[in-house]
């Protein structure tokens, strides 16, 4: 028998696509979990807002859980916690930003009076239960992001969070290196790595870039309104525009309610600084002249309803686009988002606007070079590659395995995996077993009340419509009223009216024929109009609107 | 009065978005189409299978339409002539490999007996009515492309199709630049130049250069299985994986649908040269080892049904992708596919294979450079950039600026404006008019029959699914059954009893109150019912599923 428990890994989401992070450590009687992220719906999911993981396990073992820790404050990690928190009434750690952006999803969910949290700050160890959580200072495109290193008797994991490594970050330090280096000297168990970037080699270009990028542009076009979007949360680069501006003498205009909301917490908190008079509200905006000011703003994602997005579809109510204007994506189209990006971009030079996409942005993941320094500095005895699609993950077992790593070493894990680990053996880690995971869907105000079938009728209702026919009998079994056939998504009814009266005989001859077999038998009926209208449709149309037979019974 | 008539050129689709490329020109009582093509369903058009231009325009003047003539054989060029054709019945025009393909969709629609038409060679030049139409040799990312020179009493417009620039064409010869110079040199009106990749700055790389590529992939890869997607069109790219499968001495085996009718058509036609001895069946395929082996094969955009998608998610019937398999993406993605290539790439790589997507895909459209050389040989009077989405087309624009042209002679025009365009003054060009455009849907075998009510519909039927509200009321107003309620696509109604029960008695209520008041006025009760549970079901779940309230009348 070993001398002491093992140390379990057990993460919950995030290993299959982007999004929905959220992993449990348990030892023994104790679980500590990092992050809580919700994951954006995947475009077969129709009206589903936001997806969020399953936490069965954790709430199946609730006394043990001692707490969330947080590596930063993006949507993929912190967005699924007023959810959760419901469920499950938990302390909450983090960064003071990160903790920040939390407090304004808790205030929203009127959750912040019945949350312990705390705040907790990059060098800093916090005891939870058996184990112990040290928050390590990282760069990211967001501020305040850290790394955790979490001991336990059965030996320490360090999970990087999303981190990129930033030797001249516009804000705050540089990424704690040494630390890594030390802890790794006194021997990790197993690293938990971003991978998005996995795939492509060299580094990350430091954030500062980006300021020089600005400053072209703003030298080069003195006499245009400019309008830059970027992400509401990147508050670094948003104190690049500021300085910007002011350097080069602008207004500063804050549009969109994410950026808004950002922004002022930011500056509450002092992680963002604005010369004094720089800031304007959108009302000001008036008393200056084109080249006078600068708009930051929402929507570089083409986000239908985001400020950039209202203002190219002319539909913002306070701004409106010029010949002249230019606009710049500070941003990447993040995958599945190029065709409303590039729509954005249409709508914007076809109103004279000139459009600028290149260099002013960079990622705020770990390039291949990145990944290896990690490893190098940690030199961890297990490699579980984590944050990213399967493809990235793969790409960085393989920087791994190009390390020396061999795969009894390298740990491709999926959601609801659990991996025991410890350090008594060579080869001392397996996935014993599995917990359920998954996402859970939010649909407006419903949480998990739209599922698979749901989903799936809403699938088939958007692909070709839905056919009613409804139909009242008596008693006796005997039509007293209808079939009558109403369609919804189908065809233009007023023009396709042969089709529907021949609709109409097909049903008719299904029901004669189905009532007159074996009297009222309405499951009969039911499937008779459903089997022989569908063939008809389908031969006549090639389509298979969704067929809804509904018979009512009459005193 | 001027000494002759004007030309007009008249793009009836093509402009506003990638694909459904077709325009007139017309002179007196003379009008030639050049291309006929489809574009693909938005996102947000459920259940649309194509999208055809609307004719309108030349089935008005259908006595002057003396034909279509083709650049070439991709879909946004060719893939609607079937469905016009059916409208418009005049003689076709194109090279032999476009023509090929042109006729596996007339065989298809079975319109190969009623179509007249005609092959013509590189080189040749047509007589249609008062119109010359001239073919001039390019390359593109399918063989046999041309530019059109289109002659009129009023002067010459060279329309270029989609075409780059490549020295070192895998098949047949170089773009015939000395031709464009010589039209050129005799003084050209108007160019239309491809504008889809008129943002990249430089040259398009020659298509052998991915011949390179598959040499290295191959002569690292010898001991493991290899299947390469690419498009099916690309028959150039076939021959070159099909010479480097035959010297590494592997035999080749060709899936998927149109992977294969495209294979058959171009080696009939003299465009592609497969070795003896080297194609082989699917069935053939177990009495060779994996090495023996590559796989050519359609699905590189993630097209859900294509044959490498259905390796992918494990459901293809005769190939099952394993450890150690080599999967080469000879590719790009086209925006909008981009997570669904992802997503097949995931799944490969859970299955243990290797994906390889980079290096073996060159774009068959001209950079800037291209754009600027053809400019220069040709140097017509006025600049019609064409082919593209609107930011590519003002990208265009910008390099016409760039080299000279000034405002007046570039004209960004919009489908359906008429241009009418003479040599006869130094500003001789305006848009004089607009004709009916636009896209018709094509939805299963209905052609024009989802227009935007029923979009609507089906969208609003995706997001929150659908109320039914039935019940059947006697001759006095009386309600004699129900109200019955059927949800579809809503919530799960199993474990929404609760809320349905709500609803239920919310809809009792609303049919009391308005049968109380006013009798059996139906529009009133059908309102009530759709206004007091919308009302409900928004406060309670903020969602608004379509509700349709529907009353019998029983005797």
């Amino acid at each position: 028998m070993s001398k002491t428990s093992k140390l379990k890994i057990i993460p919950l989401g995030g290993l299959e696509a982007i999004g929905m992070n959220i992993t449990a450590f348990e030892y023994e009687d104790s679980i500590v979990v990092v992050d809580c992220g919700l994951a954006f719906p995947e475009d077969d999911m129709y009206g589903i807002d936001l997806v969020i993981p399953d936490i069965t396990y954790l709430l199946d073992n609730a006394d043990k859980v001692k707490g969330f820790v947080f590596t930063h404050g993006h949507e993929d990690h912190i967005g699924a916690l007023p959810y959760i928190l419901k469920q499950l009434n938990v302390p909450i750690y983090a960064t003071t930003l990160t903790m920040g952006l939390i407090e304004l999803k808790l205030n929203e969910h009127e959750l912040l009076k019945t949350t312990r949290r705390k705040v907790v700050h990059p060098g800093q160890t916090i005891n939870l239960g058996q184990l112990r959580v040290e928050f390590i200072r990282t760069n990211h495109s967001i501020q305040d992001a850290v790394a955790l290193a979490i001991y336990s008797p059965a030996g320490t994991v360090i999970h990087t969070g999303d981190f990129k490594v930033d030797y001249t970050p516009v804000f705050g330090d540089a990424i704690d290196l040494q630390r890594f280096a030390e802890i790794g000297k006194k021997g990790v168990l197993a690293l938990m790595c971003d991978s998005t970037n996995a795939e492509r080699p060299g580094y990350t270009a430091s954030e500062k870039t980006v300021g020089l990028a600005f400053d072209t542009i703003f030298s080069e076009h003195r006499n245009s309104r400019l309008i830059v979007a970027t992400f509401a949360s990147n508050v670094d680069r948003v104190q690049q525009i500021i300085d910007t501006a002011y350097k080069y003498q602008r207004k500063v205009v804050v549009e969109g309610r994410s950026m808004v909301n950002v922004i002022s917490t930011a500056q509450e908190l002092g992680y963002l600084t604005i010369p004094q008079d720089t800031l304007i509200t959108l009302e000001e905006m008036k008393n200056y002249t084109d080249e006078q000011l600068v708009l930051i703003t929402t929507g570089s994602q083409g986000e239908s309803m985001a400020a950039l997005s209202r203002m190219a579809g002319g539909i913002h109510k306070k701004v409106q686009i010029r010949p002249g204007d230019v606009i710049v994506f500070s941003s990447h189209p993040i995958p599945g988002n190029e065709k409303s990006v590039s729509k954005v971009m249409n709508e914007l030079y076809s109103k004279g606007a000139e459009v600028i996409f290149q260099d002013t942005h960079v990622s705020g993941h770990p390039c291949q070079e990145e990944i290896k320094l990690i490893y190098t500095l940690v030199k961890p005895k297990y490699a579980i590659p984590v944050h990213g699609e399967y493809r990235h993950r793969i790409a960085q077992a393989k920087i791994a395995s190009y390390l020396g790593y061999d795969s009894r070493h390298i740990f491709m894990l999926s959601s609801g995996d659990v991996l025991e680990i410890s350090d008594e053996e060579e080869y001392d880690a397996e996935v014993t077993g599995h917990v359920p995971c998954g996402g859970i869907l939010v649909d407006g105000l419903g949480v998990g009340d739209v599922g698979n079938i749901v989903l799936k009728d809403r699938q088939r209702l958007a692909e070709d419509g839905i056919i009613i026919v409804v139909l009242a009998v008596d008693q006796e079994g005997q039509v007293v009223s209808g079939p009558d056939i109403v369609s919804r998504g189908f065809v233009y009814v007023r023009e396709s009216e042969e089709l529907m009266d021949e609709a109409s005989e097909v049903v008719y001859e299904a029901i004669e024929e189905a009532v007159g077999n074996r009297g009222s038998d309405w499951s009969r009926i039911k499937n008779a109009i459903r089997d022989d209208l569908g063939d008809f449709l389908w031969k006549r149309t090639k389509r298979r609107p969704m067929i809804l037979p509904i018979l009512m019974e009459t005193e």
